[in-house]
């Protein structure tokens, strides 16, 4: 378990940077058949599909108002309290992203703008079964909110009885949500897609899942249904100098792996015995902790690394593009100008992930998988669409009228050159 | 030519928004097989496929600097100055969109903020051939530029000579980029994608083509590498009431049709007598354009509507999503309000296409068939990363340490719990 990398070379980074794969072979073909039988059977396949893969056959595939109503009784109070404080801190950051209208005179009498319009009719995924997310539907469903998306749905499995999680349907009432659909895994994908007798088909679907859920996404999205993202397994890296405290890292290390079997972990450290201190404190915590097993077999692909310079360390955590990265130093706000890519970045010794995934206020679906090269987490950005306008007066057309006409000659588009020409003819 | 669709009922609609379908079976085949032949011989791919597609053998896949510096003297002075000032108007309206970064205290001692980081190395595809596109070259490295990438790759095809256009090299020139790499097509997006012995791999690739790039960008993003958009035909949407100038609506609509036969125009009029007045427009400018061929190629699936009711002719264009809409009335900007879905907006009689296409500022790299619905045209947001940040102080972390355990453990992540517990514990 406890093989240590030390100062590699950076010809070594590529292999070192490899999530671990995932076996998804044959998968796209179940999937195929499961999104084609939805598509021409409607909600009587998510039903059959929902007994057969996920246990549960509810009698009504949409939650009512009443059971919506029922939910706050059976959420425990201090559970609701948490849940509105986390909604405030969401709401707080996020509302910062709603851009505002700027008129800009580009040249006189050329007046350009861009702005933000909400998509219409957006999905979220939620995951249900063993562990209900209803933290994700307080990151999905606030930024659709603050963009103003006119319809919001969601998705999600319910439980054997055929009921869904009173926590999400908690969730889904403080944010006024109403059209809850019983309904998991690439069939309720496949619903959100194409739409049912009941579901009416979505611009975008948006959410987390496992690699059914995420298969389904694809092939939604090579038919032309726009996706957030393919979120693959979750994934920490830490990067820790002699100003961490090893006990806190490890407890990060150890949260991050609980996720799932094929969530992976990756420490730096500038020294040998940081790591060493990091993994007695490993052992100390791991046994008290319910998922153990799970993270043990996380741990099977964890990457702990010495590399002692600085910069080198930052190349390379770059180099691997975590989704979720934390700063375990009493430095951290200087060390982050460094950081070129990463989803979600946490500073210093008091901010563990799991700050950010409830309640920091920061979203945490972030990109996976190396995506962070290129890629940006669910913002309210990812519910807009930025349309730009322009208004030229008859000035503003004389003032720029000649340099289009040029332009469009040169590149030989004579009738674009036209429409200028017969305006400023007049 | 002339049918002329009158009030159709919603149910019509949505045949209505189809574009034109492109015949591309097969493509993905031929594609694959050039994309591994770049991936397996590079550069000697890149120059042979050129030769066979392109029509051109360069000795020197990249341009020199001699050839950059002998630009300006190969652009006519008047089409220098016309590129400058639209540089100055795309700089103008961009620059705008570079974010700053705000940091919001979430809670007491919970601060929280994004920061827009540049995507390190971007690749530009500009077409060449019979028109060289260097009003796009302005359209992406602009952004780019703003955005702050490190590392800015142009591709291009050159012309038989082997040469590439002095326009686009003298775009280039003035906005500092010094990386042009001669290939075209898909070898090109494969070279961009993999790299070659000479081209550096990049993260994101931009930029149109025809629909051997369009295939080669998508399959490169099917394998992992970010594109910008999937570019279908370009499309053009004209709403047009009493107080239009059927003269200029019809300069627009040949315009947009130029392109190329498989464009499409859509004109949706409030009544019959514009449409008789735009087409005798279009009869009176069409002889005179070079490119009339392709125009009445375009205009075989182009569409003509009639709809009497304001909000029903606005709901349709938002349906049909286009790339392109121009509000031909002098009531525009009030009508603006009624967008939800459209890539760039015209708006009043003095505001023709080609304005945006070139000089007013605004981005013509936009989204076509129909993703308006979710998607936006390129801008610096399509050059950075959003990441997101938290630091915590030790009283951040007791102000919104319980919510967070509570939540984790609701949702059965006690070792996310404990990374907060160890920590209050001090």
């Amino acid at each position: 378990m406890n093989q240590i990398i030390e100062n590699p070379s950076r010809i070594e980074w590529p292999d070192l940077v490899k999530r671990p794969q995932i076996n998804s072979a044959n998968l796209a073909e179940t999937i195929t058949e499961i999104i084609n039988t939805v598509k021409e059977q409607g909600d009587l396949a998510v039903k059959s599909y929902s007994l057969k893969f996920h246990d549960f056959e509810p009698e009504n595939l949409w939650v009512t108002r009443d059971e919506i109503d029922k939910s706050p009784k059976l959420v425990d109070k201090a559970l609701r309290k948490s849940i509105l404080q986390a909604k405030k801190n969401i709401e707080k950051f996020h509302k910062q992203q709603v851009a505002k209208i700027k008129k800009i005179e580009t040249a006189p009498g050329v007046s350009c703008w861009r702005k933000s319009v909400a998509i219409e009719k957006v999905g979220l995924y939620i995951p249900g079964g063993s562990a209900p997310l209803f933290s994700t539907l307080l990151m999905l469903a606030i930024p659709a909110k603050l963009a103003g998306c006119k319809s919001i749905l969601v998705t999600t499995p319910a439980n054997k009885s055929g009921d869904v999680d009173p926590a999400i349907l908690f969730v889904a009432n403080i944010l006024g949500i109403e059209n809850i659909y019983k309904g998991g895994g690439a069939q309720a994908i496949a619903a959100m897609a194409y739409g049912t007798q009941t579901v009416e088909k979505v611009n975008k679907i948006f959410g987390p899942g496992n690699q059914y859920v995420t298969a389904a996404k694809r092939l939604v999205n090579m038919d032309g249904v726009a996706i957030d993202m393919l979120a693959g397994p979750s994934e920490l890296a830490v990067y820790a100098d002699e100003t961490c405290v090893p006990a806190y890292v490890a407890a990060d290390l150890l949260s991050q792996a609980e996720h799932g079997a094929d969530s992976q972990v990756v420490l730096v450290a500038v020294n040998q015995q940081i790591i060493d201190k990091v993994i007695e404190q490993i052992h100390r915590q791991l046994p008290d902790l319910p998922r153990n097993e799970i993270i043990e077999n996380s741990f099977l692909h964890k990457r702990f690394l010495v590399i002692k310079k600085v910069n080198d360390a930052f190349d390379f955590l770059n180099c691997y593009a975590p989704e979720h990265l934390s700063i375990a130093s009493e430095n951290a706000e200087e060390l982050a100008e460094k950081v070129v890519n990463a989803g979600s970045v946490f500073l210093g010794n008091y901010s563990p992930e799991s700050a950010g995934d409830y309640a920091s206020g920061t979203n945490h679906s972030l990109p996976t998988n190396g995506t962070s090269l290129t890629q940006s987490g669910v913002s309210v950005d990812s519910f807009v669409k930025k349309i730009t306008f322009q208004k030229l007066s008859n000035k503003g057309l004389k003032n720029i009228g000649r340099s289009v006409e040029n332009m469009a000659s040169a590149e030989g588009l004579e009738a674009h050159k036209n429409a200028v020409s017969i305006r400023l003819k007049k």
